[in-house]
């Protein structure tokens, strides 16, 4: 394995709420995706999701507060928690959570996506 | 909870080779470190490491290879791989691993941290 730069693997794919895996380790995956727009409400039973902003601002809507994201801030929405990701503008996260996490969690919606790829 | 910002995080201590937790999630630790000089050479036996440079150069020798790892770079180090981290100049890292890890792996050094803090 050698050196994984953020920003090349960025490149390599352009669509949005499609994470892609760039890395594993203890059963956890690390992953990057590309957002804009409004994602579903949806929590995740058994993993906590560690949102981390490589570059641009995310809203995470709480049920019970808004979270704001900028560039090198991160947010770990705990398992069992609903919370719903919102780009206004292109934002570019990477993603830390269990191998078994589905990214549309607990529902099943035209955004989700069975099988994620590895770039 | 709120957002956790790595560069104010970063400006809470500034001890050398001295992880600090950010966060916890799924049973894996999010810390942050500043490290500076060699370290020393170690392993994991049962948990793999990941680096991500967020400041600075950082370079991981192996046994068979060196990894450089540069701002925005990350790089998982494999259960069992011994590795040495080397800061020419002072780097800024995030690590994520398994609550279980000791900083120094299987030896006992003076830079061994028994207790890491929270910040």
């Amino acid at each position: 394995m050698s050196a994984i730069n953020l920003n090349e693997k960025l490149t390599l794919f352009q669509e949005t709420w499609t994470p892609k895996i760039i890395g594993e380790l203890n059963g956890q995956q690390v992953k990057l995706a590309k957002l804009k727009g409004e994602f579903v409400w949806h929590q995740h039973e058994n993993e906590d999701e560690l949102f981390y902003v490589v570059k641009g601002q995310l809203i995470i809507e709480l049920r019970d507060q808004t979270i704001t994201l900028k560039e090198g801030e991160m947010y770990i929405v705990p398992r069992g928690v609903e919370h719903k990701p919102i780009a206004h503008e292109e934002v570019h996260v990477m993603l830390f959570e269990p191998a078994s996490t589905a990214h549309t969690g607990d529902i099943e919606h035209e955004l989700t996506k069975d099988e994620l790829d590895w770039i």
